[in-house]
């Protein structure tokens, strides 16, 4: 059976859903729903930290537990690579009309923001390994950052590192005025005679550091995953290594696992 | 370039790795790391709580910030549903050699610590949500969880559900005793007449709960993820839902997705 302070969480979340109470609106007092609950105060505080880390409520100073404007969810799936390899050879307008961040929210081109900032960067003792080249090889960093028109926090942030001499190849490749690129980074490579074999990513989790706090919109009690994706060209090289944070509360990685056939 | 904060804790984390403290060891002061850095407080604290939250060093009360016992990490991949697959139809002596839990450690059978309870739940909204069957179906719940011989908290926490009739043509599935089960999920599945299809598997992050803390053995600062697992058979149907917990500090997960080859 559940826990006491999980069929509190599962009652609240029930009716801050059902709109009991709009966003901006406060909860009852945590002593009135120590009374309601029939609970102790630490259990039903466990039930609004549950809350808090799930991004539906938010401990105001002063005023308490206030429920928050539901931010736009995103789920963000493995399938987004190889539907990115296909449209990496498509014609310009098609390439142009939707790209990866639409297919994660739902949401159409003219609901984004979207910025990106370049710079050249050198290869640290970490960079280096996950490229395997020396330290100190010169990288070109792409930042970017998408947010939804209505909101004021970006989904997420990456960070994504091409080869410079791979990226000069195709000068309007460094350069960020370019961006957003349709068809994003596969369409890019392509143009350089790169082909995508296939894309690992390793994910942790962690608290927010305070900038990512502040520039990801982060309430207490929110946790972030922390996503390394390394691609790899048909040759075994790693041609980008990309870092992308972002916020547990509104965001979901999917991965499909297809298995091979017993009688095949 | 990198912050601070971040230039501290990069130090302090290669002189931890280079053995200057040893475990249970305590860091200098924070006042004396001031001194040291030649920067604020905060900015000394910020450092400390990236390594907290690594699981590198612990605040303990009354004595500061010691360097904690590495505790064994996990890499866990999306390979090894694939790989459990191929082992679902080999012979028992095969099955018995080694498990997924060996082969995301590289610790061997005689290095871990199983233990299994078995009870009948009944599918509440989500469960019954998550198989497509009515709110109240019968559902086997399986905990897992693994630890390490000379750790105490164990890798995670598994919450494994079958359907009860499909366990149940099975009774040996029904009996917590016959776990660790040799060749895991797959192969008792198999014993059902189930072949997996694909594995979808959900991620998000999030603060550990005080009983999430309390078992997995986490440190202040420490996110947990949050996987839900499900498999889905040849016809279409869900066969397993399994929600595992995962300590931040110490896993990784990773996912290769293999694109089709343009030329093919």
């Amino acid at each position: 059976m559940a826990k006491a302070y999980e069929r509190i969480a599962d009652d609240l979340r029930r009716r801050i859903r059902a709109g009991e109470w709009s966003p901006g609106e406060r909860l009852p007092a945590e002593t009135k729903l120590v009374e309601d609950f029939r609970k102790s105060l630490p259990t039903v505080r466990q039930a609004l930290g549950v809350l808090q880390a799930e991004g539906l409520i938010e401990k105001q100073h002063g005023r308490g537990n206030v429920v928050r404007k539901a931010r736009r969810p995103v789920t963000r799936t493995n399938e987004r690579h190889q539907w990115e390899k296909g449209r990496a050879r498509q014609t310009l307008e098609e390439r142009q009309q939707t790209g990866a961040t639409e297919r994660d929210t739902g949401l159409s081109v003219s609901d984004l923001v979207f910025s990106a900032e370049f710079k050249e960067i050198e290869a640290d003792d970490d960079l280096a390994q996950a490229f395997d080249v020396p330290v100190g090889t010169r990288l070109l960093e792409r930042v970017y950052r998408t947010r939804y028109r209505e909101e004021e926090a970006p989904f997420n942030v990456s960070r994504s590192r091409l080869l410079y001499e791979t990226a000069a190849a195709n000068p309007e490749l460094l350069d960020e005025s370019k961006e957003p690129w349709p068809g994003g980074t596969q369409n890019q490579l392509h143009t350089v005679g790169i082909e995508v074999d296939r894309v690992i990513e390793r994910v942790t989790a962690r608290p927010p550091t305070i900038e990512e706090t502040e520039e990801l919109g982060l309430t207490a009690g929110v946790a972030v995953m922390v996503l390394r994706k390394t691609s790899i060209d048909t040759d075994g090289r790693v041609v980008e290594v990309a870092d992308v944070t972002l916020p547990g509360d509104r965001t979901v990685l999917e991965f499909t696992t297809p298995l091979t056939r017993w009688d095949a």
